[in-house]
């Protein structure tokens, strides 16, 4: 080892350990705010995530970060680090260039702003006034502008810079091909369904299932899983989510509502999937920045393929649905079967966290859609409404009545979250061709879930994807995993065997 | 406004806001541990609380720090800060000078010991093996040694500098002063108790009391206080404690035993009072480092009042008894009066923390007599033993049969927590003391608690204590408030008469 990667090496990882304690501090602090945090103590809150976040910034962007950077960078350092070594410098100089990228003023002129879009969102949505948030919107796109341009569209058009911001490395024309493909095979299929005379029946699901029960079904489903409840949490908050502080402590949260005895069982399934991933991550990793998923993408996947793969199938409610009816004796008096098909109904419906799984493939790819028209055609916000209800009615035979529930449903755009939503359809392509490999790879996959024996599942997801953390691009990952690149073949050909039972199509 | 003034102070202020925000990231990060933290994610959360701790450290030490204070101490600058700011100038002298005083290495070694002492201790503790802990006690002492020179014994003997760090401005000499009335009267009194052929009758405690209806409880108990969940929370933890992040955010916990209803009802009561104190801190001194109590004796007088003075009294049980009969239909079927006298039982006992009103005050004693040999005496490690042993034969009457029972019970001294004990005593004579002005100045005081009536109690101290958070020293509250000096004389007449009435003396 040559003294020029002994000189840097240790205070590039002291930097990388840094970091991440801000992170994890952060993290923290933003999961006490949406777990119960009291609201009198917001303001104060509030100070003290700024300065943190202020300080962790001043270290992603330091000039000594910069030096380790370019002293590592060095061919013959560079030769002489490990893989992760090797990957992390490679990770950090590409967080580094983006944020180095951004001068400190704009960028904190435009947290406010997004801050206070954010807000006048809220308020437009809850009054139906697209007239009034629509500056803001254009403000918001054209900052993003700018950071394009700050931060250089190397490949392809505009909007891949932003799609590279949560899936590193893909790229507006693969997502042509892939949703194109699903666009074109999905919307005849929600047709046929809609048409076909073999509804499910739902309307056993319309009564009250005690809040304690649902708890209770919900944290054995997650053991039965693999959570780890040594190295995790589960609490309640408005809005479910999952945060990795660290391997060894990943948090999910749910919502219980009486009346909805889906909401918190899948969300515990679908949250579950996201803390497997997270708690998962080989050791060697903690500590530094690749200690977490690889791509929004590749993390969705998981999470959907525990909540609908497996959590949605016909083997797991086999195995699963005496249980269920034991947690609310008396309740339940259908078959298995026809709770299958009541938790698997396909409806076009117009707000997209509602949707099946079918087709909230739609509202993603409409709003994929509408994003390269804004970043990659310039068109203004003044003009989405419009562009919204055309799609919607062209791809899901339904039109919003207000904007309400059409363009100013999302936080999303409001925020600045472009090129994010791509991530949840992402989500399902991938877990359906992780899935078509596991059916080869794993003998009796389908026996295993009936049998309720989960565990070899998540043995095969911590050895093939989650011990990888970041090490592994997501392309390396569906590539090295699957054998292919990303195919939305699968997804397609899973839905289309699922729903043409279902529906006898 | 000079110029001088004009530049340094927005920075000045900027800078202990960052201080405070720090503080208050570290406050939820240990919250967070002792409140259900996955043990998998220690380690990392170890790392993440030492990074943050070392960069509050770096800000509360910084030569930009020193000179802004020097240049708003200059008298021209100085008369023209406000009141508030002046006194922000002062005390973060204080902590500047206590900081920088100690070179970083000492401080660090010292840091790393005093972890490895208490794991010692820990260990030590559940063999009865204090020769193994002696070593490790007798180095803790010797740095304390080295900080007290360091720092300057400014006034009176060297354990005065241990005390200032807790009881700001209080001497030995005054200490001596109380503690010895204290202890003059207390022993014949305990004395005079052991031998009353009136003891209460505890039987009817020996039963389990639902914790679903222990938390209702506390809860009712608290909200009677005066205590605002929306500025705070209740959870659980080993041993309860009380955390102010912020003024709209202040934090207690408290721990269920099914075999024991008085601890989680009077941990409630305990913690509660120390909330109170917090959320009612003025606003215009949140985000300041005078935002929090003034001193751990006047922080514990509030959390002994709420305990004792009120909760232990007979008014509050005539109101309260009833209500608790109605958590527990059926359970209690005693009178009010015997379950007053229960609650209330004095008995010496070897365990500091499990002692009672009265004998609470001997232990505190022999701890700080102790303290005074090691620090003013040069008395070493090997000779405590004895000591202690010694001192609870001739104050309570009453021997260890080791030293697990003895010297080794508590775990204040294997951390350096030097000159902290006499704060628990002097919580009860400051409680006692404001207890005997409220009697004078809030009309009909006993009527009102007896009346369920808490909150013109609550609002009182709010205005005469609370509210005020670090800008009065301990001794200006004591000496505002009650018009007199800290007088062991209240605690005193306050445990006489309540003892002689229950124990028929």
């Amino acid at each position: 080892m040559t003294t020029s990667t002994v000189q840097a090496l240790p205070k590039f990882l002291e930097t990388i350990r840094k970091i991440k304690s801000y992170e994890e501090a952060l993290g923290v602090l933003y999961w006490d705010l949406r777990t119960g945090a009291p609201r009198g103590g917001m303001e104060a809150r509030s100070e003290a995530i700024g300065h943190l976040s202020a300080d962790m910034f001043r270290y992603q962007t330091s000039a000594e970060l910069g030096e380790q950077l370019a002293e590592l960078e060095q061919p013959e350092a560079f030769a002489q680090l490990s893989e992760i070594e090797q990957k992390l410098v490679k990770e950090t100089r590409k967080e580094y260039d983006r944020n180095a990228k951004i001068p400190a003023k704009l960028y904190q002129e435009y947290v406010v702003l997004a801050s206070q879009s954010e807000s006048k969102w809220e308020e437009c949505k809850d009054n139906d006034d697209f007239a009034s948030f629509e500056p803001y919107l254009d403000k918001i796109i054209s900052y993003q502008q700018q950071f394009i341009d700050l931060w250089g569209a190397a490949k392809g058009t505009r909007y891949d810079t932003l799609l590279d911001l949560y899936e590193p490395g893909l790229t507006t024309a693969e997502l042509d091909r892939v949703f194109g493909g699903l666009r074109d095979q999905l919307v005849p299929l929600a047709s046929a369904i809609a048409a076909s005379p073999h509804q499910p029946d739902t309307s056993f699901l319309q009564q009250k299932f005690a809040i304690a029960g649902q708890k209770e079904l919900g944290n054995y489903i997650l053991k039965q899983m693999g959570f780890s409840f040594d190295k995790g949490r589960v609490d309640e908050s408005v809005h479910p989510f999952a945060t990795g502080l660290n391997p060894g402590d990943v948090r999910i949260t749910t919502h219980y509502y009486e009346e909805d005895i889906a909401s918190a069982l899948f969300s515990s399934l679908h949250e579950g999937g996201h803390a497997l991933y997270e708690q998962n991550i080989r050791a060697e990793l903690t500590g530094t920045t690749l200690s977490g998923g690889t791509s929004m993408g590749i993390h969705e996947s998981q999470s959907r393929f525990w909540e609908n793969v497996v959590g949605r199938s016909k083997p797991f409610w086999h195995r699963y649905y005496r249980e269920l009816q034991s947690f609310f004796p008396g309740q339940l008096n259908v078959s298995a079967e026809d709770f299958y098909r009541a938790i698997n109904v396909v409806e076009p419906s117009l707000i997209r966290i509602e949707a099946d799984e079918l087709t909230y493939n739609l509202h993603i790819i409409i709003r994929y859609e509408i994003e390269k028209l804004i970043f990659n055609e310039g068109v203004k916000a003044a003009d989405l409404p419009a562009i919204w209800n055309e799609k919607y009615k062209q791809y899901l035979g339904i039109e919003p009545p207000n904007n309400a529930q059409g363009v100013l449903q999302d936080v999303h755009w409001s925020g600045g979250l472009f090129g994010y939503f791509p991530s949840y359809s992402l989500g399902n392509m991938y877990a359906a061709q992780f899935a078509a490999t596991m059916e080869q790879e794993i003998e009796g996959f389908w026996n295993l879930v009936e049998e309720g024996n989960l565990l070899p599942i998540k043995q095969w997801l911590s050895e093939k994807i989650y011990q990888h953390g970041k090490l592994k691009t997501p392309s390396e990952l569906i590539q090295g995993v699957t054998g292919k690149p990303l195919d939305s073949g699968y997804l397609v050909r899973y839905l289309t065997d699922k729903y043409s039972d279902i529906y006898k199509l």
